[in-house]
């Protein structure tokens, strides 16, 4: 994909991201956390480990990583009512805490993590588009960290490859039919199609999910988004690999 | 796609569906319905046109089409406790039921249907996998015989096109490295990829949305999919046609 | 009770059953299954077998039968929210559910079932009056299938007598002055009185629910329809023996 | 029914109901009110009266009479979690709120008592055995007294005939093969059958609703049963009457 | 403090408290009870002991001691929803029973109850301001005698000394700029600093809760009130001696 | 009250509290926000304003001001489960969002806000301790400026008199039998006595919550925790004044 000549509001051209930043170690508590911002989209992402499993999974030699999203009724542009108060997890809550879990999952070798669990929260502290996608990408470095602190604990064992690949997500969009990488919540909202990818650190998929939000599209569209994507997802590795190096 | 020589358990081959049956008008009070059978799978549709929209549209000139997808207690191979004794809906199900909305949304013209609500109700009485794409070809043949009931009283327009185009879904997966058609159950369990596309009647994609269960996938194997996928739902269009027509 | 000369919407006269049809082994997952209908009436009960018994009843050598009643948003003439979105179930769920079990218990030797628990879920999938009275009716087939599949995989004692009598139930009441039995919708919301009866194969009472809608009523009355009622029930007993020899 | 020689835990004879007392007045706020006891059950009824009228029922010239009936958690033997802890109604609170609804309701001419509503709350304090049966007899008193409030405050018709009969409650059983009266907790566990009666001024029948909680009754057990429990409305009545005359 | 001129509605002086009475053992089943009033409020408290404590303590060689508040739904002037309809419990409720919680557990040595739970109920039959301090002030009672059921089965040892001081509790507030002791409602609607006290029999504070409902109080109105709260304590550690003794 | 020689964990003197930080407008979307940092404890506050009040208040010339208070699942050493997953909202919860809303209040003239709403959440992203009192210092930093921004729209008067008074709250405590300031988290453990102030600007007590955890407290002990916790509250105003002019 060559650069376009299409003005984006924020300047970007059509397969540039918005500025990445991931603040490792955010959290004192967590055994991994990591503030991500995608422009203006934060997520805190902190990586909870404990020892054992859940009772479907104990005895089996395995490992649980799973992961759970939330907004903060603010994060918004304008106010949504808080899920404990209204008493129950609205269906894109759902959605999203499943695609992040399956996302961490898809590079995770749980025998080699051992019968221990860790789980990922994701809270949106600001939302601008992508939160998901954010959300994903941030989780991977949280994980990381978590399952070097149970190595560290002796937890998990000293030469275990528990992370067998990198992940990390970004979504694609198009709009005026002109695909675009990681769009921000304006584009968003004007997008015809829109889709998240999530892709391993080899460049493989773990989940494709598009969406014609306006027309169905063709599988020339498809071609496109899905090479935006990935190119997105490689410069996405470079931030994860940057932080924890850091 | 070649028909392969892979055996598969119900001696189909690769890009073949499962016998497809669609009893129109299987309810004697919604205004369209359809029992639907995809080999052991069977979904009852029924679509309840009422006058009027939800508060939030009011006013705009608009209808409103939604849907609710949920599955008997013992529809599967054990019993599942009922989410209304649970007192919660599970991620699964709000999943599935937006998906099956927004499919629908896709070929429905929302001001040619006028201030008028549609709700499909999509019950699994049998699970035998693709219990969602199931749903939604045989929600669009309610779907359809709603809007006619509408017209017929008048509260849709005579000449109103409420319908641009058809729309069926279907399952694909790699199993042991092959793409395959229409998974039952026993083959999803083993696939290693899962996708469930949503494709117009003119074939052109409203939903993809693929899954590495095990290994991630590359764009090789996602264009194995697709192709196999719309051959499928070109299919499926053909049998919701014949339904329409009896 | 002689015939009478009242005519009744679908030309019945008053001591005359709807057409009763139960389609044994409905369902392909459950241990016993019976779709049953009363004219409009389409219920779909499941057995489910399964070892062991709720922590409560541990170690005292019995087994345990429940049972849960619902019906699908649109088995009525206009549609009802789900209780699953509502979070909670309404009281005469609760309250059906709770007689439907209290029906199947009173036939059964839970000593001779051992400590194995039978759900029978029976979902409406069409309600034109007396769903409570033929998920009863349609219950009692399934569990007779489901005691058996037990006992052929060894579960219950080769010769344990788990059943002691049959049961079945049915509607009575009075319209117009009149008694009548086994009310279509429109004669329910009609009737002046309305009762349930659970009657055994033996024509012994399990359960007798009489509620004046409108006037109370007397003696004379509730014997007319305790006469008109019993005679119903052994109608449904032959149905029932038909449906298991089949 | 002639009296028995059998010896009851305490004294009494078959048709004999436990002490009544009914105390009217209780509370210093409801509209109507009445603590009432069957020997060492204690039930708190109170009638609240409002102007106006479920949405539902609006514009349409009739009032509305509800009740609601639950039990503190210590009022039984061993403690009870609280509904409201639990988050849920229990399906014997619901059967039971809405069996006292229709008792009261069988003797309300609503059009007379006007678009008004009347709550009538049962709060069990102390339990022995026929809760339902002493809440549907005290609700009476505290519903008449609210209705008078109401003709007072010029809410009902000075002279409406808003009570067309009055309504009260018991308990019969059948235990060792005796029919008995009003059963107190240690006789209800032990009962084969199990009715309660609730029976007009006039001695009409509202609501029979018995079952077998053992063997299954025959006609001639029924039979008994009604006669004991219309004598035993009859002695109610009175204390009914009495404490309203006080 | 020494008396005021200022006339309260029901002609006490500012440091007067209302006619306090406390009927022990009012319930035949708990183990400890008490219905307490509070002039027009009363409150009936139960004690439920019970062998053995949550799993979280389990092991411990401690006691646990908790309590539940709740309010009929027409203990007050114009009837309240109950927290079980609604499916969920108020803050107030919360926040009530986490106090009379705190205030027992502040006079019981855990030790020295040994592994037993001991779960007071407080319910408000009838309404009329300090509601909460009645609750505290009945509840002691009732515990009291709970723990001496406990020793006489020999579940809490012989010389154990449970109970390390007494506890009460009452309210205090600032009416037109006059401290007032135990506030009656149409009081307590007016005051523009409420205050409850929660007092050992030693003289000890175990809460001292003061929110400025009008404007902000200074250290004077403080001191004023608090000196107000624990001579009103004082006296109401003689009812609750009184009753013990009785 | 003197520097103390006692040596804290952090080596801060009894009455000093943590360091304290307000990053004023951290939010992108709400009307006023403030990220507030007690030591290692961080809370987010925004404040949302809207037009318009509930309806309970609607035409009587009045806005209104409440709170939610929550915190991440990680905020704290160990994981907790989120209150939305749950399915309801604990005690504790409630309790601090109704304290946050009073202390607001009290300083707010609601008739001077006129028909406006103003929403307070504050969700601790890390807690070491009083985190209910950094919520509402940093909430009313964020409240000031949401007003602002209602007068700069011409929602609230321009030279309408909206607060009164500024507010700041604190924790105090005794530990080892020393009263001190602000507890850090390991403090708040070991403390016999907890307090939570709320002082306005002028030095006057909105709020004075003291609570034994451990051995009651006396006069003496009471008075030293109020000297330390309105000088901490008159640092905090500092701070606020400092944040507003930034």
């Amino acid at each position: 994909m060559t650069e376009s000549t299409t003005a984006r509001a924020d300047g970007r051209t059509v397969d540039q991201l918005r500025p990445v930043t991931i603040e490792r170690g955010w959290s004192a508590h967590a055994e991994g956390s990591a503030l991500i911002s995608f422009g203006g989209t934060k997520v805190l992402c902190t990586a909870s480990f404990t020892g054992g499993v859940p009772r479907w999974l104990t005895g089996k030699g395995k490992g649980w990583v799973t992961a759970e999203y939330a907004m903060l009724p603010r994060a918004t542009n304008s106010r949504n009512d808080r899920e404990s108060v209204r008493g129950k997890i609205g269906g894109r809550t759902h959605e999203i805490s499943r695609l992040i879990g399956r996302a961490l999952r898809a590079v995770v070798d749980t025998k080699a993590l051992g019968e221990n669990t860790i789980v990922i929260d994701c809270d949106v502290l600001q939302a601008d588009g992508g939160t998901r996608t954010a959300a994903i990408t941030g989780a991977y470095v949280a994980l990381a960290d978590a399952i070097e602190w149970g190595r560290a604990k002796g937890l998990v064992g000293k030469n275990a490859k528990v992370l067998i690949d990198s992940v990390a997500a970004v979504s694609v969009g198009i709009i005026d039919g002109e695909p675009m990488l990681d769009l921000a919540y304006v584009e968003d909202v004007r997008a015809e199609t829109d889709m998240n990818l999530v892709v391993t650190g080899r460049g493989l998929f773990v989940e494709v999910q598009g969406t014609a939000e306006g027309a169905p599209f063709d599988k020339r569209e498809l071609d496109a988004l899905l090479e935006l994507g990935v190119a997105g997802c490689a410069d996405l590795r470079e931030a994860q690999t940057a932080a924890l190096a850091g």
